[in-house]
């Protein structure tokens, strides 16, 4: 059983249920999500040993939030418990024409004031195969920046490998520091990058004339770099999508078929189910293998609602390989 | 802000939810609507003041339609709550190959006894642009038909622009005049009409070739009339419809685009929300732009559940621009 | 008003709220169902005399069962409640790419060692035009297979059609004697079949080419056999199949419409509703329509959540004659 | 089994979940209810076999309600589906000080037009042992007064003990007969009355000092009247009651013990479950313990929600019999 | 109809439902509530004008909340929509021995940051008989201290009655100036003080022996002071209290009746409801029966779900004047 | 942080919601709860590392229950996911008069065929400061007889505190031994016994004339026992119960106060909770405090819905100094 780490802040996550708007609900859905547990999470599910680094505050959300982390199978033992607030999202579920809607209300939190000083390291990486970030986090504030930087220099001390999803929102970046600044050291230390063509250009202030150029840049300016993986989405409608990926070594290139994602029950978190299917399938599998799986993993989380991916491998296995879908399994 | 006058009942809405046909239910969703109160709140939504004419069962039932309608930012001041009951109807979601139900039973309404006579027609109108109707509400009973009227002629006098939605419904009318000679007299004081051939034929019991045939003989006789609306509406199945519309001048004509719409949320009230578009189109529009912007209200509107477009100005404008949709707007 | 006589086990169905995965489920909505009932169900929703022989234990959850075959218009007097343990099922709706899933607890049921040994024959049978069974009975327990053999006399004593759904599910028979001896001699009392070639090949315990030969068969052998009945169905998800179905007379063949079924809200029960088409057809109906309401009804079970078809005769007929469906009916 | 008749209007009962106010609701729980149906459906539980005469509209809200019957156990093959309405009537539950509020909505259902004509009275009071009616419908309309007193002639034709509550309710008389005309007609036929000296005021039109007064009259007028049963209410609050009850013969009274009622779930329809257990009482019993059946039967409605007593008649003699209550029962 | 205004914060209010603890609940009930509006919109439901100042985040989540106090009849022109967060509460209903719980999350509010630099104050007071405000207000921000001040003098200018509910909440006031200083120059302008002695050693700073002398002060001290209120509880539990209440003219008092209050269903909001009856009631009726109608209206609140008291005049009154409690109103 | 190891079944709770019986139920609400991870997760609300052993379904079912333990805290890894069905228990809550009812369908449960033969002991055991048991798990099956044994002898091996619920149910002793022969032994190495008169007599197979005289017989017949602790329980209503406890030492006892518990919530799990409480207690205090500690713990649970105490060690420790209760804590 390998064991992955993974960085980041979890939301508390409140939706109008079903097709309703902000404007006409009377409940909220609750669901704990942040995109780098819940790539924890869908490994979780597979047997995997996942330790999640987070904060959350030291009040009752807070522990609900670590527990619904631990019943989706994360070792929560490092997690600080804190004073702050807790992360919230606001998620209204778009339909047809109708584009899904999330309002932020994650400033001040707890765990953009986490600084992590007091985390063991030798215990949480202990036996670790695989770091996890995203942009995400260093965007939050100067003290996750910093903490970002040290796990990724803890990761390396012990040559464990790292995956970083670029995900550069802009809209985050509010204190000082250039963010191409501090995202291109993040870089560096990372094997394996998860990004498009903007992230590219905003992570590294540069422009590039198309996709393929940024990626020669990246594999040759970031030593470490071994993998890019980008995926594409063509949204028809909130109820139609269609996604595909490709995995770049240096040299060579494998592709993942196209799905077709009609009847869409929750879109979010099908990046991280997707990232969750590349840990998995580059530790266990080959390259093409390993963005099939990935690629399913990121299509079969369309039809599970919350943020999590909560699918068997057998699950994930039997949509890659091809085999009927869609029956009842009795 | 322009200001907008409504005239028409409002019901208490019951649906079973989610897919439960009425046999099986167990609860009722519990919506209020109303054709030209849809039409009204989904301009209330855009920020216009909006203040609609009807009665409701001084009751607490009533009082919760009143608030409904103020908290969908309707102007309620000339409401009045008078003895009578609730006008209800049931409604069951349709879906895939199996047709929505509705058994109305608005029979002895609060409504339908409302003969206006204690309205302040100079407050009513101060600063009102428009004055919208439908064919629903004369054929409740005589003092409906009679208010009908007297709106018309309040309107006319005023000089303001009158919309009406022929929607003529044979079922509805029961007492003793003639429905033609009452809706041929309502539509001489309407500037523009939302109908189809079939309204043509009954509102003027006169028999029409086709739609081109009713439309030329009603810009010859009806001298006000200055726009006419029609709406056309493929329906594949409950789950799958497609629309259009076209915009007719006297002299011209502009047409919409075609809205394929799968994975629908709720079909009742798009007729209202097109009305809806449309007034604030031909108020604020050039005509082909008016068309457009109805179209996308009314293609929108599918996605929303209850009986009201509850959607921003911006979102109808995207959609009608052709801009992408079904996006994660963060 | 034709009578109709079913057997089977009838079981408490709890099922994840929408499209919730068994994990993350808070509460399961309740339904009971069972095919057999199922069958029968769909045509007292019609208006025919339909008469279930089942066991439930004797304590509330068995009473409720009742309760709820009585209020679907099935005539409970026959069924007893003994000693045991309701037969449970539970099933997660699959959606999209991601299956639906049955995990069956049913060991141990009342209904399994119910011998029938008190039921009065002369009274069941009075007035009745029809038996249904399936192959799940006789699966469950060896009295379950003699009972349904006692039924198969009765009925034949008495001149009464006889319609069996051969359904063969291996993982059921568990106990001693060989199945296909078991079902060979049920068959013999029956009229019509339903049944695919894997049916026939596990049945008969022979091997055959294609359905074509086990339908040749099956009518060389089985003298009392009228009709055989196959299905076809195409997953293309979860939430997308298409359906068709013929009907064999010995010399002749009626094909149905395909439909194509997107948008599914419930799978379970779809065979059953179309196995009450069938049985209602074939008394009512010439062949070819007969087929044509079987798969009317089948198709439109699709949108009706639970395990029962409650759509009306003119629901199932407007769609088998392919009129306007997805309407709003007012 | 004793079979017993019952007759009168069952309504859609529409209420705010838990302690909602009509104002506030967004959806309203389902239920079914009459005062004499509940009477029945109390006695059906116990396995009495309860035929009910009623009518509901012919549509899919009527054969919801007649369907709830038959789940309730009781025998609806008398029932008629004719054109009209469905009575309604919306149930705001109190809680503390605050009262419970009822809000009718039953004027011009299909009941108050039905006039039994096709009633085949034979069938209907084949092997029965006992009529039960109550105030409310001869109140209705003429129709439904002139059903009553013929059910009574067809009742005493065959020598079946009868049953009135007389539930005199002055806010539905509505038609012209003088209603004491009407009631005291109705009481000649009646063996035991379920009343208070209003209802002995309104009924007969008259003054009477107090209780005593009203009885004595009673057993000296009517010469069919066996005993008269008269209940007390004392409301400390609407969670909050005491109640008991006093059981008339004659020459002698036999009084129940009180209970206190705290913590009450639902109210309506405690009445009619003591008026069940009072009739099973007497067909039974011996008078004293029929009146301490009937109480703990209406003592225990208070914790069932819904307008029905689902008790078993275990449930209700331990009550009786002042065995432990509020165990968890393994 | 009297013209009420009101200030104050009035957040999102989020509580598992029923008796869940935060731990374990799986959604949120949506309710809108802060302790000014809620007097407000107490008076609102009895008919009176009531404006409420605020300011909510311009999105949609702050749209509903105008939108929800709309409904409840409040008078929203004059609310404004500004950037920053939508202030949270949660709450967790406590029951029998365990307290309720509230976790605050009203840090950096849009009201926290509003100045109300752009009311026009002229349209606001034009026609007002009072204004009412909190301590809660002040302790807030600078800004919106002084925004309490500003009010407080613009309705002295007119000669307005002002009530202020005391209510000192020291882990609120986090802004530099001294609380006393800000709370003293408030109670200046203020012509009812709603306090115990807590809050009046708090808001001046002073220790008192007991609420007579702190009375006694602050008679002679605040020359515009024309009444103090004052209110008991006792907390048998958090199902059970006991309420009662005094109020205080400069040489006379007037005690109202206590309240004995099982089952309680929500007790936030229900010193809002008393101050809502309070200000009714001095405007309307003499001071004994004022503080009898206030008392009431604090003790019914317990009994509605949500922070607003939405009971009629009637039942109020009906409360207030001892009239039978409990009954099902028909 | 004492390390606790609990052994038992764990079952899917189904019950109906609020008030609902189970005949009228159409859902159920899922929890999962058995004594003895009842016990244990009390303890780990509070912080203590609780490892619970058991067996669940190798199946979604299965997973979700252990899901659940570590959202509550346990420490799951011991846990074994094996063949066999999950233990159901259907609960139906009483309500005033009205007894609560359990429905066991727990037979063929994978627990009862769970022989523990895999477990790794030393692990297990690590650290560990106390064991629980109860007599339900020795009642299931031959091999949980033998494996509550086993535990016992690996507890005792490592000088381990060990505490037995004696708990008799003799419904569920099916299998050959006799009973008090294998509780007499359990009971050997057991040093704190919590037990009344009737689980001596049961569990010993002798006749005690009263609790004095079987509390003399044990302390004198068992060397390792150090306490036997006894709830006493007065029903007074589903809705109203007393309760109390005393602690016995060899030669002393310590009574705690009596708590009134009005409005139960939950009464399930009530004797789990005083058990975590105890062995929570005599771990870190005093016998005296350690009584009232366990007593307001069992007490307070009975505001809590399902099976678990969900209460801070703050929150009991001031329900059990007696500190104000059935506040608002902000």
């Amino acid at each position: 059983m390998k064991k992955i780490i993974t960085l980041g802040e979890v939301m508390l996550r409140l939706s109008p249920p079903g097709n309703q708007r902000f404007f006409q609900t009377h409940s909220y859905d609750v669901e704990f999500g942040g995109s780098e547990a819940n790539v924890g999470a869908a490994m979780a599910y597979w047997g995997m040993h996942v330790a999640h680094l987070t904060a959350f505050p030291d009040n009752e959300i807070g522990w609900a939030a670590s527990g619904q982390l631990r019943k989706n199978g994360i070792d929560t033992q490092f997690i600080a418990h804190i004073p702050g607030r807790m992360g919230i999202y606001f998620l209204e579920n778009g339909a047809m024409q109708r584009s899904s809607q999330v309002i932020y209300d994650r400033a001040g939190s707890a765990f953009a004031g986490f600084d992590g000083k007091e985390l063991n390291w030798d215990a949480i990486f202990d036996g670790a195969s695989w770091f996890h970030w995203s942009g995400i986090t260093p965007a939050l504030s100067k003290e996750c920046a910093e903490l970002t930087l040290t796990c990724l220099k803890q990761a390396k001390k012990r040559g464990i490998m790292v995956s970083g999803d670029l995900n550069y929102r802009s809209n985050l970046w509010k204190f000082g520091k250039e963010p191409h600044e501090i995202m291109t050291k993040l870089m560096e230390y990372t094997n394996v990058f998860i990004a498009g063509t903007r992230d590219f250009k905003q992570c590294l202030n540069e422009d590039f004339k198309n996709f393929e150029q940024a990626r020669e840049m990246a594999f040759d300016r970031f030593e470490n770099l071994k993998y890019i993986v980008k995926t594409d989405r063509v949204s028809h409608s909130s109820s139609h999508n269609s996604i595909s990926a490709v995995l770049y070594e240096k040299k060579k290139s494998h592709s993942s078929k196209t799905y077709e994602l009609t009847h869409i029950v929750d879109r979010v978190g099908t990046g991280d189910a997707f990232a969750g299917g590349l840990i998995y399938g580059l530790l266990h599998l080959k390259p093409k293998e390993a963005i099939e799986f990935a690629m399913a993993a990121g299509a079969i989380k369309h039809s599970v609602p919350g943020d999590i991916l909560l699918c068997s491998l057998q699950e994930v296995q039997e949509l890659a390989s091809g085999e009927a879908v869609g029956k009842i399994k009795r």
